[in-house]
C-alpha cells in the first residue's frame, strides 16, 4: 500500500502574475509561490531608488523553477501579454513614501494611480475573471477616530500618497463589479522583514532604524515616542495574500492587517537595537512642521475581518520577527556594511 | 445730507479666477461675479463637446466690465500667470460624465485629476493663501446607506468619475492643511439651468429631459421611474459659491448642497413636460445591465451644514425653476431648435 502524498499547497500548478515582483514585499511572496511551484511572472519597473532589486529573485529564475522576470512599467504596453491568461495577479508595485508624494505629487499619482488604471484596463481584457489581490495600506484611514481601525472606519488619507493609494483600490474593487475581475483588497501596516531595503530612501520608518541600529547610529524620535503602530513581518503579509487569493469570500472585499501587539515607536527602536547589539541610543526631538501636518497618531488595525473571513492572523512577533530580519542581513551581501 | 450708499456685494473689487468658467455652473457664476464689479479671469479648455462655450460670457468681454477669458488646460504653464495674485479661486473645471469616465478612464483621470494636482501645484506658489471653492459631487457617496445623505456618510463611490473626484476634492482640502490655501468643498447634486448644455453628450439626466420635452420626445426611464432626485438650479448653486468664498468657518470644510425637495424621476420628466407645454410621454424600460451596476438608487442631500454654517440654502423650488430654463433656451440662438 502506497502512503498518499500530501495535498498539494494552495495556488500549486497556477500561473500567477506579481508586480513589484523584485521589491520588498513582491519578492517575499514570489519566492514562497515558487516554493509552491506555481508559474511566476514578475512586472517590475525598477524605478531607482525605490525597493526593485533584481537580486531578490535572481537564484529563482533557474531550471525547474517557473520564474520569469519582465522589467517594465506597469502600464507598458507589453505588459498585456505579460499578463494573458494569468489565473491570479498580486498587484503590489507601487511608491510607499509620504513625504516623495508630497514633493512630487504628480509622479506619485502616475506611479500608485495612473499606471494602475492603464493596468487594469489590460488586465481586463488579457486575463479575464482573474483573480487579483491589491495591496492597499492603512494610510487610507488618516487620522484614527478610534483604536484598533476597523474596516468600517472612514477613510480620510492625510497625505497624497495616501489618496492616491485610496483611489486605487477603489479602482481596483470597481474594476471587479463592473467587469468581472474577482478582486480583494490588503490593507497593510507598517511591513518588516528580509529583503526590506535599508540602503535607499523613502522605506518607511522601520528601514531607518534597522539600518541605524545595525550601524550603530542613533535613532531620532520625533514628539515624545509614545506613538503606537502594530508592525508587520513580511511572512504574514505574503500569508495573508496567499489566502485572500484562494479564499472565495473574499471577492470584492477589502480586509485590514494589524497585529495584536501594539509597540509605542520608542519601545520599537529599543527591540531593533536589542537585536543588533549596537549601542545606539533613542533621542526624542520636536515634531518638523511639514511632518507633523500629515501624523497621524498611533495606528492599531482590527484584523477581525481578515481573521473571519480568510482564517489569517498574525504568526511572527515584533521580537522574534526583527531578530529573523537582522539576521537576514548579516548574511547578505548587500546589508548596509556592505554599502 | 447725502443719503448713505449700499454697501458693496460680497468679493466686489476682489481679482478671481473660475476654472471652468466657459461651461454651464462655470459661466453662471462669472456672470453674477461680473455683475457685482469683481475682476474675474475665466481659464477654460473648451474641450470639444464638454460644456465649455465661448457665448456663454461673451458680452461680458466688454468695457466697464473687468472680464478675462484664458482658454487653456487648467495645467497649462501659462495657467501660473493666470492665477498669480487671485484672492479667490472657483476651481470648477471637470468632466462630468459617469459613463464616459468608465468608457475612457485615462481620460477622466487626466481631466478630473491629475490637470488639478498641477493647477494646485502653480496655485499654491503664484497665489498663496488664496480662498479656493472646489465643486465636488454627490458622486462620492456612491449608493446611500441613508437618506438624506449628511457629511458623515461614508465615501465609496460606484465609477471612475466618483473615485477622480473624491480624489481630486481630498487634494484640495490637503492643499490647504500642507500650503495654507484656504479650502472648501461643495458636493453638487444634479444642477439645471440656463446655459445647460442640451445638445451635446453627458450633460446628465436632466439635459436629456429637457432636449426631449422641447422636441416633443418621449422620455424613457430606467426601471420604474421612482428613484428621487434633489435638483438644485445654478442660481442656488453659484449663491452657495460666493458664500462658501465669504465665509472664514468654511476653510478646511466639506459641505454638501441639497434640495429639501425630493422628487422621483417619473415626476421631474412629468414637470418639465408640463413647463415645455409639448405632448413628450414618458416611459419605463429595464436597466441596462452596464448602468445598472453603477446606479446608486435615490439620493437626497442633507444640506444643514451648509445652512449653519454658510448661512446658506436652495431658494428655488423645480417647477419655479424648470420654467425659468425652459424660458432661457426659448430666448437663445443656440436652444436644441437651432441645432
Amino acid at each position: 500500500m502506497q502512503p498518499e502524498s500530501p495535498p498539494p499547497p494552495p495556488l500549486a500548478g497556477t500561473r500567477c502574475v506579481v508586480t513589484g515582483g523584485l521589491g520588498f514585499i513582491g519578492s517575499n511572496l514570489v519566492r514562497e509561490l515558487a516554493g509552491r511551484g506555481v508559474g511566476v511572472t514578475v512586472i517590475d519597473a525598477m524605478v531607482p531608488q525605490h525597493g526593485g532589486d533584481r537580486e531578490n529573485v535572481s537564484d529563482l529564475e533557474v531550471p525547474g523553477l517557473d520564474v520569469k522576470v519582465l522589467v517594465a512599467r506597469i502600464d507598458a504596453p507589453e505588459v498585456a501579454d505579460a499578463v494573458a491568461g494569468a489565473e491570479v495577479i498580486f498587484n503590489v508595485a507601487g511608491q510607499v513614501s509620504h513625504l516623495a508624494s508630497i514633493e512630487d505629487p504628480l509622479r506619485d499619482l502616475d506611479l500608485n494611480l495612473r499606471s494602475h488604471v492603464a493596468f487594469l484596463e489590460m488586465v481586463r481584457v488579457a486575463a479575464p475573471g482573474a483573480i487579483v489581490v491589491q495591496t492597499s495600506t492603512r494610510q487610507v484611514y488618516g487620522r484614527p477616530q478610534y483604536l484598533p481601525v476597523d474596516e468600517q472606519h472612514p477613510t480620510s488619507p492625510v497625505d497624497i500618497n495616501g489618496i492616491d493609494k485610496l483611489a486605487c483600490e477603489q479602482l481596483h474593487l470597481l474594476y471587479g463589479r463592473m467587469h468581472g475581475l474577482r478582486v480583494s483588497a490588503l490593507r497593510l501596516t507598517n511591513v518588516y522583514g528580509p529583503r526590506l531595503h535599508l540602503d535607499r530612501p523613502d522605506q518607511g520608518f522601520l528601514a531607518v532604524f534597522i539600518r541605524r541600529a545595525l550601524l550603530g547610529d542613533d535613532i531620532t524620535l520625533f514628539g515624545d515616542g509614545s506613538q503606537r503602530r502594530d508592525c508587520l513581518h513580511v511572512d504574514d503579509v505574503v500569508d495573508a495574500m496567499i489566502a485572500a487569493a484562494t479564499c472565495p469570500e473574499a471577492v470584492g472585499e477589502v480586509f485590514n492587517l494589524g497585529h495584536h501587539e501594539s509597540l509605542t515607536l520608542a519601545d520599537i527602536a529599543g527591540r531593533i537595537i536589542a537585536a543588533c547589539g549596537t549601542r545606539s541610543v533613542v533621542t526624542c526631538v520636536p515634531w518638523p512642521e511639514d511632518l507633523e501636518k500629515i501624523d497621524i497618531g498611533s495606528f492599531q488595525g482590527d484584523y477581525s475581518k481578515a481573521s473571519d473571513v480568510l482564517g489569517w492572523k498574525p504568526s511572527v512577533g515584533f521580537t522574534e520577527g526583527i531578530r529573523n530580519t537582522i539576521g537576514s542581513y548579516r548574511e547578505r551581501a548587500w546589508s548596509p556594511s556592505s554599502t
